[in-house]
């Protein structure tokens, strides 16, 4: 389901390594070397690029990358270019930094739209990078009378199962409980926490199936019939993150695009995160929803390298 | 601070596994001779044993010991012989399935007395021992009205960053903020569960430093002044398993010997899970707050080969 295309034969990571320290060197940076060559690289290929770049030139090349480049570009490069782990952790701190509530998507989508080693290698990278741990930051961020705060801190904390035992009974009975919360107005129900924070996903849609044959209306819709405060969106966010990601993030890229102004952040998070997971269902679903293409609005959005990097990540309109 | 010797020259696996292989065949088994191989390996080196013993008799070690064994003498062993991970997996799980409380001690122990990576490995090995996650089987057992629930949960699914570093005013405010709810009596306050289930170690250690130094007691005994009901045991456990487990453990073998009729699985499980870790402060410990010897209690109060084998974990009175 991923997007990005790898050339075939692939270069080795030294000849990879070469031809972008001669993209770095000269008149100007060759930024359209810089692109053909790591948007058509899956994570651990550019992972064996930066080491053997850093062995062979004895500089970083996230360093060198950071002084080539400027702007968006650089930010989606670097992102694109860091592990997958350390990219999340920072995408996190810096997210939890922030005083307004754009913290809150991220979070979720680390915590919600990985698999569960994907998560763990995130807090552990976040360790190392941070000195603290992404549960004690998220926790700290907001009082103890938030009701954000117990759900947040345990859709960080969670190490699901992620195999595909499903229990039937659980999944009704439990349907029935997120059922009676959402209808009651309680998104930060203890057991919807419980639930959503614990639960494998491949039982939370069976949950999910359930709640639609057993209450007429899909849970997401539910959701958005209780309106649209902060805490049903998220509710919202995390049911999608959970169990049908695509829909999350072709809705984020869409407001990312129709806004005022492009929110650059949240497109190009959304891009560089999902183009090696499920870029192709995103398009897919984007087309049904939105009744145009996501290449056809990333062209009309952006512009300069920035605009080649991120159509070389999301691949043809019609792929 | 381990209390368990190990051979100097080391045999190789193989040598192990064929004694082992001796011992088990002929007219009756030679337990002396396995708690003479077994007890005196690390759990790498019991590991290299196990599987080298399955490849070579093509049978699984466990098993043998299993069918070889009996009692509390065979129940210690298999612990022991266990994947550190695994064997921890299997009592946590075992304590969820038992109705009375026992299973809050084992819960405890597991999530506040390992370190980070430990318990990171426990919750994976609980996925494919049981097909569910430890949190989401915790969360499962308690009611949302019980206050043991978000406490037991966090604390299970902690990944606390393991380094050295230290925020002194945090752990000045944080002094003050769980000094206000033990003295309002509440052992489940929001921040009494988010301070002890996210902060490292090193820095609860100094928040426990500044409680005694600006309110007069130590935060132990404060807590023990509000009585014996269980929620205020069990934060005593939680402190003291943090940040001195040898006082948690010293208290658990003493109450396994004291109570009527002695509490093997209490015992064993003590032994079994710190002989690598901290026994020589455990047994120093005991002899500060009991007057007698950890090794003069068990032979006090075991028999037969469990005996000799906890003595041979446990090492020299004197050590």
């Amino acid at each position: 389901m991923a997007s990005i295309t790898v050339p075939n034969p692939l270069p080795s990571p030294e000849q990879d390594a070469q031809n972008l320290r001669k993209a770095f060197q000269g008149w100007g940076t060759d930024e359209q070397a810089i692109i053909g060559i790591l948007c058509h690289r899956k994570a651990a290929q550019r992972a064996a690029i930066s080491e053997t770049y850093d062995r062979l030139y004895n500089e970083s090349l996230l360093r060198r990358l950071h002084s080539e480049l400027s702007g968006d570009f650089r930010g989606a490069v670097m992102l694109w270019t860091a592990d997958p782990a350390e990219r999340d952790a920072k995408l996190a701190h810096k997210a939890l930094k922030k005083k307004d509530d754009r913290h809150v998507w991220v979070i979720i989508e680390v915590a919600c739209a990985s698999c569960s080693d994907h998560l763990m290698a995130v807090r552990k990278a976040y360790h190392s990078l941070f000195l603290s741990s992404i549960e004690e930051d998220v926790a700290f961020k907001f009082s103890e009378t938030n009701p954000l705060r117990q759900l947040l801190v345990q859709l960080v904390s969670s190490y699901r199962y992620d195999g595909e035992h499903v229990d039937e009974e659980i999944a009704k009975s439990e349907a029935a409980e997120l059922h009676d919360a959402i209808r009651k107005s309680q998104p930060c129900h203890a057991e919807v926490i419980r639930i959503l924070s614990t639960r494998n996903k491949v039982q939370l849609k069976e949950t999910f199936k359930h709640y639609e044959q057993n209450f007429g209306k899909a849970i997401d819709e539910d959701i958005s019939n209780q309106g649209s405060s902060q805490l049903f969106s998220m509710l919202k966010a995390i049911v999608w993150c959970l169990t049908s990601p695509e829909r999350h993030f072709a809705e984020v890229i869409r407001s990312s695009i129709l806004g005022l102004g492009t929110d650059e952040a949240s497109l190009t998070r959304s891009i560089v995160s999902r183009a090696e997971i499920d870029m192709k269902k995103i398009k897919e679903e984007y087309k049904k929803r939105y009744r145009t293409t996501l290449n056809d609005d990333v062209i009309g959005d952006t512009s300069g390298y920035y605009k080649s990097f991120l159509l070389a990540l999301v691949g043809s309109a019609d792929s």
